[in-house]
């Protein structure tokens, strides 16, 4: 593949006003915004220009953070094996799950044909029809959001990892750039932080934002430091909320989280990925009622750094296991914006 | 669960006229059969009666060969590892890719909401349609293949691995028995034979049907032998057939692959599971041609050993790796008979 | 097509006890049933044997009542037109709207490929995902309901209409007789019969069943009579039950309906169809608890006569047309149970 | 609905060189372009100006050149029939039709649920995915194609039947305008012209493009002229293409059809809608390499008039039938581009 050139780009200035502006008005609304302030992508810092191309792993890459799942990186894990006892850390897909917003999930299992053959072989199948990659436990790739920027020379532009733009992704039948079928092999050191334990609750309430502090507090109370967070980790947060998954109208409803702080320290320990057992990892609505999913952006548009959503934690935490090898592999379907997933842990 | 009572049956004296039975003959000529020989299940030998519901781990087992995966197992594999690369082993999925008989892949890019926030977050997700467990790179579960049988009182069953029963296992939206959710997380000990590389051509012929002594002599070739494959493994059999996959039609056609003897002789190792680089693993058409996919049914039905197909070994090969680390994690769509994988092997 | 040979059957003996047991029990306590009265299909009474192959339109028809469609009923059907005012008799199909059970309905707008051209064309499509023939205003089709059979030999089978067995009809990708193809264009003399406004109620209570009396009431209160419903019409019951339409919940409880005297009073006035504003045309549960949608097997399986459901009829009552053209055209999906309809009056 | 403003936009003078431009330059070739003449839509003509919202049925119209098919035009239609036959005039939908680029068409019909009750139902249903309203015989809706242009204030639009805009329409889950539930049900008279007839070939051959002298010329050949083609008709187009059904890889291959001048024509027709045997109703490629589609865009776009594709023509032919009652009426799938349609004829 080619260099990619850089874009310009100026700073979308949109007022908490624009939250929620009507469909028709949308584009309208943006494009006849007033001064915009120009700059170069070259010339900026992370808070005043754009987060693109600048990926460490060069302005082609769209494999993000799984990049930091090196050979050594996988030796490191499997080191960490004293058992063979596997856990499963994800949820069934089934008719009746959580779903979110519109999205659906049917499975049909279709009727044999005859027996054939002196062996009288039958066979089946099933039919499946969802939104594949965004349903039940779902590891989210770097083609599942993005940003609307205003870019130098006036137009609007959907900005995605490494400023990828939607021009450049989108097709009726998938991404061109940036599906999951880039997303290497998950095999690294996973880290749990027990958020919901070291509150002493079932589960954190309805729309709590978890802090630094929370994540630092709830570390220690496992004998553990941010130090232990490492690059390349995928860093698994227990809010408790799985306890809801039976429940889905509960489930759905303003689940606790990680907020943009939170999401910032994350990214400062250079994770390759979280996971959560709710159905955004993030806190929603954000306490910020301006921002809405700004953790979604801070992690996957900004930093190549995936999230697994919709996971099931509570045996790691019964039996006391906050470090362990974690694998979990993302279906290539090309050009998705995400995977179904079986994630485990081995101790 | 119940302990499931023994179920009796009479053997199916199918001559190989049934092969080509019409739709609408099939089941008036198999109720019409004149002198059946009765059994009960508790007096048979593997050759003279059902091979149900003997299964080894019980007669509720709903897991299979994936009961070989132990704890001891798991950290038996780990210690295989010993540089940390990562091989991909299975296909890409997307429309144009070969597909059995009349399935169908087809994924669609919705298009997206307006931004929202001030954040301007755009969000993408896909729909996928398509036999979900049998299409692609997949694992076969044991709900796939079962065979038509007379039972005692004269109905005819479809029976599959463990004696369950389509009567007990069909419903309109998936299996209530034998679903793929049932299979433990697939890691454990690879072994691949090269049988491609034995024979010194790029792939085996058309309809080639690999024997005992093609496996003996392959694992010879690489400086193993039958006692190199074990108990719990994941057995992999390269044919060369993957440098087809890019030309539908021909990857479809008459495929080589095991006969029935070998799948015997692999039974007897009490492997875990198969896998190959073509869409059925066995040689199709069967050279017997009253036979029908009998393979499938010695491996999955009767023993209750996984099937792996249409899998890329060819990187392995060229880094001389025939034991390694094998790690697949079949997604646990509910009730559906076999799942899309992404199997990797560790060195 | 050759003609069908006339099949043997005995009469299932199930007492009310079948109406619970599970689906495991259940073929098995079919064919253990005790003495069983074995009739030939040549000497019986509708009431002492099987309904088929005796369909008046001869024992390869698939296309049921819809044969009443004559050149000359279309022509007294068209007749009665005086005004060419056009009503919509059908529901708009969306996710949201009332789906009985399981079912489910998703579509999808896929993203544009980009503009070409000079005239800078832009196209859209969009995907769907449903159960097809049983969603929204639906038109039953001939393969949709028959019933399970124990046949002269012992064998079980499931029986649709003109004796047709799930053997000659079932393959993984639809029906290979009676699907909806088979069913000629709708194109006839409609008559509604207002049961809500006879009993002066927006709509009939939940589980109230639609007597005879009733229909003979109704149709007087009309100024009308039996003899106004002609071989070949589509007849049309008002329960009021569309004012829950936009209250999912509330439309799929215990719907008021005909029972099966009423059918059988409707299947002697020799009608094309019946159609109905509610998502079964019949009452559920049936007050004979032992029975489970009898009137679909009275209507289609025995009689050949089809069924619409989920129609809106409320309009033509707003301008008392109770006589007009109907038109109902199922769309051709071949091998399908039933079709999406737009139905029409014209006056 | 509120009235809607008019929309302000400049003339976009791509070149034909923007015929093959790559996605990725799309949209930035198209906001880089210079000078760009403005121009306010009360002020045009229909050559210098925009085609919208000077729709006739005012500027809130979703129903387009349906609004023809008046209570009279109804009652005129419907005296022509004579005879009472119904023609056939759509293919029947099945897997392996003729398909137009990676669109599909999948079927299931899933296993049934045991029976249930003393009356032994059991009953079927049917799995469908595809894109819905484009394949088969389709009926275009006002949704399907638009005209990327660049408006006055430098943003770029879809812009679609009636000035409706992308941002107004689109949703993941459909179209919030110009979906087609808004069209109509068409009853109304119809008149083919059987242009392969009128050159004494079985079909015309692949290319031609039809032109307005053919379509008088075949007129007069059967006794009419330009006269015969009314406001409010459905005008049907029969090339012979549809000979090559059963052959979809020569049925998708550049078909005959009418070019923009033969489609200016029939839009000063007035008509409801055309129909025709292949797969677009345009030539394809159109003689001008320039344009894509431009047909689709004359009709639809600028004018509100129906296309339906893919119908079956022969059997009007064989009857000597030029003008009949025509009936078609598109599925109302909320939101969706098209439909799948059972057009009959009736003389």
């Amino acid at each position: 593949m080619h260099d990619r050139p850089h874009l310009h780009y100026r700073i979308h200035p949109c007022s908490v006003g624009c939250l929620r502006e009507t469909r028709v008005g949308a584009l309208i609304a943006v494009t006849a915004m007033g001064a915009l302030l120009a700059l170069s992508a070259g010339a900026q810092t992370r808070d005043s220009g754009p987060w693109w191309p600048n990926s460490e792993w060069g302005p082609d890459d769209q494999a993000g953070a799984s990049n930091r799942i090196t050979d050594a990186k996988v030796m490191e894990a499997l080191q960490l094996a004293t058992t063979g006892k596997i856990y499963e850390l994800g949820q069934i897909y089934e008719q009746g799950m959580p779903l979110f917003g519109t999205r659906s999930y049917s499975m049909v299992l279709p009727a044999r044909d005859p027996a054939a053959g002196d062996n009288r072989i039958v066979a089946n199948e099933e039919f499946l029809s969802t939104q594949i990659g965004q349903v039940g436990t779902q590891f989210d790739g770097l083609g599942h959001v993005g940003q609307e920027v205003v870019m130098e020379d006036g137009s609007v532009e959907h900005v995605f990892y490494n400023g990828f733009t939607a021009a450049e992704m989108d097709t009726p039948s998938g991404l061109q750039r940036l599906g999951i079928e880039h997303v290497r092999p998950i095999v690294t050191r996973g880290v749990l932080i027990d958020l919901a334990g070291y509150q002493g609750v079932e589960r954190l309430p309805n729309g709590y934002e978890v802090t630094v502090e929370d994540l630092l507090g709830a570390l220690a109370a496992q004998g553990m430091s941010a130090a232990d967070v490492a690059p390349g980790d995928a860093l698994l947060l227990r809010y408790g909320w799985s306890s809801l998954w039976d429940q889905p109208e509960a489930y759905n409803e303003n689940p606790p989280g990680i907020g943009v702080a939170a999401a910032q320290w994350i990214v400062e320990r250079q994770v390759t990925m979280i996971g959560a057992d709710s159905w955004g990892s993030e806190v929603f609505p954000n306490p910020d009622e301006a921002q809405v999913f700004p953790v979604h952006q801070e992690l996957l548009t900004k930093n190549g750094i995936f999230n697994l959503e919709n996971m099931q934690l509570d045996e790691l935490v019964a039996d006391v296991a906050y470090e362990f090898v974690f694998i979990v592999t993302p279906i290539r379907f090309r050009g998705a914006t995400g995977s179904p997933a079986r994630p485990i842990a081995i101790r």
